[in-house]
């Protein structure tokens, strides 16, 4: 009766979880970009007065960058640590939004309503599902049903520069059984899944600088070395025509994809062709003879994320720049050692540097990949509980993206991460026109409650 | 007498001639930007006006693009037409600047006092010692010592679209016995030159386009192929490792250098190794074996001017983006047909592309090079009026930019073409911080009057 009289609640006050959700969504919190600094600050605020109203304690613990949000509610065991960031992705190219991302829409769209918004699914949307399940426990019975710590952080888009330290300064208070974090999806859209793998990311930015000024191509062209020329041999040498990466030690800690592991992926019901169809495309890119979830789950990348240099607005311009510039991330299995691949990279890119040039590093943050131990009797139980709220079975899957704040769980706080979302692959998180799936928040919430109910029965 | 009254004028009427040049250069009419259409018209505009106070007749002329200014003064033989262009390039990195482009101060620089500005010395500053030369003859004797029309276009920095189709409709009132262009520069900042070489210019800009939307570089990274990766192989593979253009039958059309012109170009006292120095550089990039005189003057490029893609601000984005895009220009010399290497770079690009990739492009001009005849007596006389002029005697010498009016001049109204100039090499024309020495300035209207005189003689 317990859980039932919640999953009403939640049901009856689901418009005005909504509201509180666009409330967030209005506040335009990119952590990436210094103009945005205040309303990073203001996204802070909204939570602990959210918290505040539901019964938690709560604070704004400032940090160099971004402040966290840290409060507490509940008591029993066993203690959970609930992990969420409420900073945003930058929303260039703003021409590409059908609406202003910052004020967010319930439309109608041919799946059901969806919230329209950036950081509707990533991830806002997302750590409010936990929230509200727990508005919903408070108010239902006056309690929750076990101990549990809430960690909202600002700066996961940005490297979380703050993380690591503040977590060693505050590591009694963050420390719990287990950790919860929710910032992944639904396997393909429709199934419950909790995530055991993830892939480790470096970001990496280049500045390759050859003569004082910009000089003009009809005087230098020819003569001076263009660094846009020297940029793109750095960046197509990244690659072999196999495509794979050519650094020096790159693969070393890659391990052999295990037999169970291939299979069990291999059983979920995945439409390869429609994953690269959804988004126009027809042939995996990389490596040949492997299926894309192995590629995306288990094989390291090496990305071009953006690039610029010389004149690129409309017209053209004559201009042989001074510099050029590129912004990568590799993307980390296994073992593979972050700040080896660094070192690797920075002296590949060293020894193709012509006379003349220089460059310049940029660190956009360096983690290795997580490996999640299961043997912890909560994530049995918290499967069998989403597999109760949706029509299909929980999985236990892969993750292509990074989530270094698991790996930081299990290093500093000893805890073990159950990684569980409810976002869409048609969520267009990071890109124009992101949205949340009204069915991912409300039945996000349900599961929530029903976690709750079952790792504390 | 007449000439010695001509110069005594200049010389009086310099800080009101200055005044003119620095109202001019307040019009920000970038010709590749819309935003400026209204600048460029304005620009036009004033021209007209400038022409008209002088004593010529002077009209604006519209064309598709921005319009062209046509004016008529004097009369008797010969009869030149005298060429400049009242558009400038784009200001940007405009934070690079001392001070507004667009509000032209007179600054007391190491080498005497400068006028700067976007326009300065390319080619407001440059097509105005010409203009203040007609002026200087008509107020000493009211009138000019041949005939002279003037020829006054808009797009020169952004291909000159509208350059063909105008002179074909008005080929006779723009035939004359030879054109004037003043467009180019003094040798080495010091010595009065005559370009008789000039090269050519291919301009081209391609999209590279892979999925429908952009992506995470998380989910998709791997799997699904990134355009900034292609687009980098593609203008990797532009150059071996010697620094050859790799294009089939690029090279089709280069003649070599007759031994007459490398030896007339060692004996310019040329410092090879200040010339790179001056702009932070010390290497020849390009190929071995050829003084950079002869690679400027004498070997075709390829340039990347401009690239971008993905997200290049503040912070990182972990985007894999739809597309990237480049903009390159081709210096052509000789033979080398322009539209024949767009057809052989067009066919590589495709080569390039892989599965999933389309490819766009963009036309930003296609002109061959020039080689000018020096057999008319006009050019010995001009080359005698610049020795009076200025302290080291006058040399014909090669450019290696590209100014296709005086193909056009040749192809069309059958006139070869006197490339005159003053710009000097420190001018940071195209760049921030542009300048125009008042030297250039005032000894370039002496130089003019000088030669006016000398060619009607």
């Amino acid at each position: 009766m317990q859980l039932t009289d919640v999953l009403s609640r939640i049901d009856q006050d689901l418009p005005e979880a909504t509201e509180r959700l666009l409330s967030l969504l209005r506040i335009p919190s990119i952590s990436t970009d210094p103009v945005f600094e205040k309303a990073c600050d203001s996204a802070a605020d909204w939570l602990v007065n959210d918290l505040l109203s539901l019964g938690a304690t709560a604070q704004k613990r400032t940090t160099p960058g971004h402040p966290m949000v840290v409060g507490h509610i509940g008591e029993g065991s066993p203690h959970v640590l609930f992990y969420g960031h409420y900073d945003v992705q930058p929303v260039d190219p703003l021409d590409l939004w059908d609406s202003d991302p910052f004020d967010p829409q319930l439309q109608d769209g041919p799946n059901g309503q969806v919230i329209r918004g950036r950081g509707s699914s990533d991830d806002k949307g997302q750590l409010m599902t936990f929230i509200e399940a727990c508005r919903a426990w408070q108010a239902v019975h006056g309690s929750l049903p076990c101990r549990i710590t809430f960690f909202l952080e600002g700066e996961e888009e940005s490297g979380s520069p703050s993380l690591i330290p503040f977590m060693q300064d505050n590591k009694a208070e963050l420390s719990a059984d287990l950790a919860l974090i929710c910032d992944t999806g639904l396997f393909e859209s429709r199934i419950p899944a909790i995530v055991t793998t993830l892939r480790g990311k470096l970001g990496e930015e280049i500045v390759v600088t050859a003569a004082g000024k910009d000089l003009h191509s009809g005087m230098y062209g020819g003569i001076a070395i263009n660094p846009i020329r020297v940029l793109s041999r750095i960046l197509a040498g990244l690659h072999d025509d196999q495509g794979r990466i050519t650094l020096p030690g790159f693969y070393d800690g890659v391990p052999p994809l295990p037999d169970s592991l291939r299979s069990q992926w291999a059983g979920l019901e995945f439409d390869h062709t429609a994953f690269l169809a959804d988004v126009g495309l027809s042939h995996p890119a990389g490596e040949q003879g492997k299926t894309p979830l192995e590629m995306i789950w288990s094989e390291p990348t090496c990305e071009i994320n953006g690039i610029s240099g010389g004149y690129a607005g409309a017209g053209f311009k004559t201009v042989l720049p001074a510099t050029a510039t590129a912004k990568l991330s590799f993307r980390l299995v296994g073992q593979q050692d972050p700040l080896k691949i660094r070192e690797a990279f920075h002296a590949y890119v060293h020894a193709m540097l012509p006379p003349d040039c220089t460059v310049s590093f940029g660190d956009h943050g360096a983690s290795g990949a997580s490996l999640m131990s299961t043997d912890h009797p909560a994530f049995d139980a918290a499967r069998r509980a989403l597999s109760d709220e949706w029509p299909g079975n929980a999985a236990y899957i892969g993750c292509g993206g990074s989530i270094p704040v698991a790996g930081y769980f299990k290093d500093i706080t000893k805890m073990d991460a159950m990684l569980i979302g409810f976002a869409k692959d048609d969520d267009q998180i990071h890109s124009p026109n992101e949205k949340y799936d009204v069915e991912s928040f409300h039945k996000g919430i349900r599961s929530w409650a029903r976690i709750l109910a079952a790792i504390s029965a």
